[in-house]
């Protein structure tokens, strides 16, 4: 009953025998490696973007990070949601990388952000001239921190905003194949058909060891990326280990096999804590995230049996009266099972 | 009918003569010059501070972002006020200083932190750990952006919620001068028995040409101070014509009666507006500004008759119907007249 | 006798006269003041140059370091000589400001760059691909760090190897007056006729309190340089007192003349110094500063005398045998004085 | 006939089977996972160091950069030899981790620095005061870029001179093993016993296929540190996979075993080409990398056969008369065959 995150999974065989197989003879360094070489042409095809250019990290923070200083210079703000990765969970990486650019910070239920609330913060921010930031880059985090997602035109229609202020717009897609499982989108439309001008592609939640692909559909700033990723210190010598876990992610879809079997368990989680009479959905369950409220006495009994997951807000204590209901995180991954989701409902519900 | 900001305004007779006669033979570069020396005592004396050391820059811009790179690191973040200078009128020098530290903007009536709101925004940040950025300082900008002010024991109040997450406090008091005429506290009362351990001491809005001084009551790190200064091209050369501001504007409280002069000039035209049913005051005038709603048609008879002053927010239009109100911030200074006061009365009355 | 810098000196009548008569009524700040519109009417004319924009900033390093963010970005490298300002005298401004960029220092005597060394060092950066710094800018001093000048054939000589590698060069202009009027070159010849993109134009070496002007030849990023300036806190509220002194400055030719004045000064010190056996010059004297070497015990009386100035490097002694030889740097400044000059010869000679 | 560096090379089984191994269950992730914990305990052993604090990141860049951040503030200068891995091949990744940090380039041959020119660079830095940057730290590459090594006593000479002016030290141990292999010395004396305090701790050169150790002797700045690898991006969420490659690097001291393959691989073919007249070593080969030049014909022969390595400089040309001298890097590894070798000497002498 592991449900801590997506990040403490194994990786599948697929991945595992890809670099066992990349492990032979001498290979260029540096992304010189033939492997690179087809998993950028297996994401061009992808994504139907023969002119996109392709680079590879080892973290979503840097992912996310190196794009948004390709995006936004140091006197301008990125907008994202308030409880975007990009602010919440990166330690200032945006700012570190950007040259001290802001985040303006905007509110949304379920940790999405509505065109609405969008162009307010666009509209009201440099309004000042030279004396305040200028409007930088949107950032759309997809899917969301809180398990929701956004159709394909819904980050149309946010992309659009950005639009009428020339803001281009970056995708967090940390979760991005559970989002594409969960749309039905391709792609394409998901992205630069929607506005998108730089993907972080996530591989490492989604069954990766640790290898996440920055998309540039416009390939103009290409050389300034490469630069700046050495400058940050994530330019792999020994790629091809980067290169050979990208490539068995992309083949044969095992990408969106593994987002669905997560997108799937957490659907079973959230159906089952819904039907119960003591548990409450808090968000929205769209791909592979469940948050829901419960009894603390549920939650006592679940980590006593060795249940894995965060209280959310963290601060929540397991201490106090059995009846009062404390919200949680549960995360779903590709190793997820039926048994486990099963196995902590039961626990939940008492029996 | 000058009342676009107390920027704007020429600069005392005192403080001109203490240029002129600085102007005479060699004087020894970088803050060596002997009129520092006096700057320095005069501050120090100021402030019951014998131990404070005492640097000189040329705006405020500089002043704050200088502090507060000496108090939170890049991974940290600084609590302030939504409406901050430091946050909506410095293009991210903060940011830039700290190298990427951020901003985390505390909501609150008039431009003002409260504890509570303060120790809100505290407890939740650096919940996750090494994930999101540090609790890095508190700032407190006295008197506000409003034109409010905090009593020294408001200012108590603040600090000691610092005080409880270890957290350093900065002081924005570029319009220091115009809290203190306002609550009557010593400037001791209002700074280090308040708990601020760094003050951005402004000269420039209250009669100087150009000139701050930053009184860091703890000198630990003053050699860390003269460094980033010079680095951030900040330490003047030929900083006698700094040093002669600075000490024209201490002598014989010059300083105070100029703020006392601009606080009651703002007083008079509050209390005239508020005395007008077509008027209404939008914040408390407690130091030299004043905000406050009167009918466009009010503002058109105004700045046809050359009044000047800022619309805010600014995006308002003098085009429409003649009875809507319009909110607009009118900034007193040590210059402005009763004359000038009356004058813009009697066009809002539509005498 | 103060030969100690050029920044130890007192204002000129004129300039101290500009910023009396600039201190009535209200103006514009940042500067929107009238003021500054004469000044950028007559540095265009004085350049003979239309289109350029033109910046005020108060501090040589301020003025540097941000031409320099403007024309290298954070990945590549600034060609400078070793004994440029930017690299000895400014405390990593330019590092700071860029970003994080390198500054490549080439080796030439007297401070001075030769085309030969300069091509080398360009030609031997950024051979190694995305791995090392890539080749960003060029930057020149003239007047240079030891007294020297390039004459506008000499500038056009290193611009155009900077051309052969499509670098824009930056001139460090902090005594730009006293490289022309020893050259004899027109502005528009020194600068943009010779390949300068951008010029720090000093005025505070040359007799301002404290005012350089920053000349962007090519206004295509004019208003980045805004933002960065505000952003580095150099944006004056009353900008009107920069302006004042950079008008004052540049009418009726005043900065040419102070420059003549200090040039001949240093002129007179550096042929009476030649004309003693004792004493060698260690650069050819061409602007305004003087590098020679002469006893210890001539260095005992001058001090004793109340001389001032550097011995040069700073870490001889002036305790030991008399007879050694020691080196020194005597600057001249518009209101050094014949008699000055004479008196530190007369010590030198032993009279 | 692979030598164009150590990191084209493949990983051995046992790194390999450690990831296999590794790929089962869940894991903490962030370096919280149960190999970390064995990591750090293995290497506090081998180096005999019980207060030190490990942690892992991916690429030697940001060992470099992240450690030398925790050393040298912004305002200060990291002395290093002119030809360290941090001037030349790391685009700046220091001056940005940093935040702006100068590093002063050092002469010696063979890619050494002396304790004379060290002493030497470090006394004429840092003499102006405010006005220049400071003494940071001193970085020593061990094995150096060009195949040669300190012994432990070099190393304590140097940082005898750091000492002298209270600078902390790092070393470059990219190629640690090989230089440990070459001096015989243990892990504690090459380290904290001769005077470093940082130690970036290479893996990826010497058979991993990612991943470098930090080790801070003095854990004092340790939390420091985890933010500053946060805010670069650089932890792993799926840790476990960094944890099991340094695990089995360091067990049954197999990384002294791959490095001492890699050292004899060099020893022999510098050993072959010492002994044909027709070549000439460059450098002492040391460690496992091999400076020779020899015939331009040798080199087309060497070519034409599939030898890979680099001419050193790059610049030079296969093109011209088949007699001049041209001269290499060849890069020795973990892998690199008797008969790899044998074959190239073989070419080279022409069989």
């Amino acid at each position: 009953m592991h449900f801590a995150s997506d990040n403490t999974s194994p990786v599948p065989p697929q991945i595992l025998d890809a670099l066992i197989a990349a492990n032979h003879g001498y290979a260029m360094p540096y992304g010189a490696d033939a492997i690179m070489a087809e998993v950028r042409t297996a994401i061009r095809e992808t994504f139907e973007a023969p002119d996109a250019e392709v680079y590879l990290v080892a973290t979503g923070t840097a992912a996310n990070a190196l794009s948004l200083s390709l995006l936004c210079p140091p006197w301008a703000t990125v907008f994202c949601h308030r409880n975007a990765h990009i602010e919440e969970d990166e330690c200032a990486a945006p700012e570190f990388y950007t040259g001290g650019a802001k985040l303006t910070l905007v509110e949304g239920a379920d940790a999405r952000l509505t065109p609405e609330a969008l162009r307010e913060a666009i509209g009201f921010a440099a309004r000042g001239g030279v004396h305040n930031v200028q409007r930088g880059a949107v950032s759309i985090t997809n899917a969301t921190e809180h398990g929701t997602v956004y159709s394909a035109a819904e980050v149309s229609a946010l992309s659009a905003v950005a639009a009428d202020y020339d803001l281009p717009v970056h995708m967090d897609g940390a979760r991005f194949a559970n989002a594409l499982v969960a749309t039905g989108a391709t792609p394409a439309e998901m992205t630069w058909k929607a506005g998108i001008d730089v993907l972080s592609f996530g591989g490492t939640k989604n069954g990766c060891m640790g290898v996440e692909a920055v998309v540039l559909f416009d390939p103009a700033h290409a050389w300034e990326f490469e630069l700046r990723r050495k400058r940050g210190g994530h330019l792999f010598s020994k790629h091809r280990y980067l290169s050979a876990q990208m490539a068995a992610y992309l083949k044969d879809g095992l990408w969106l096999k593994l987002a669905a079997r997560a997108n799937d368990a957490a659907a079973r989680l959230s159906q089952g804590l819904a039907a119960l009479d003591r548990a409450e959905l808090l968000h929205p369950t769209e791909a592979n995230a469940v948050f829901a409220a419960f009894p603390r006495e549920a939650h006592r009994r679940a980590q006593a049996a060795g249940a894995q997951y965060y209280l959310w807000p963290m601060d929540q204590s397991l201490e106090g009266p059995g009846d009062v209901p404390l919200s949680a995180r549960m995360v779903c991954s590709w190793c997820t099972t039926d048994e486990e989701v099963d196995a902590l409902l039961a626990i939940v519900r008492g029996d």
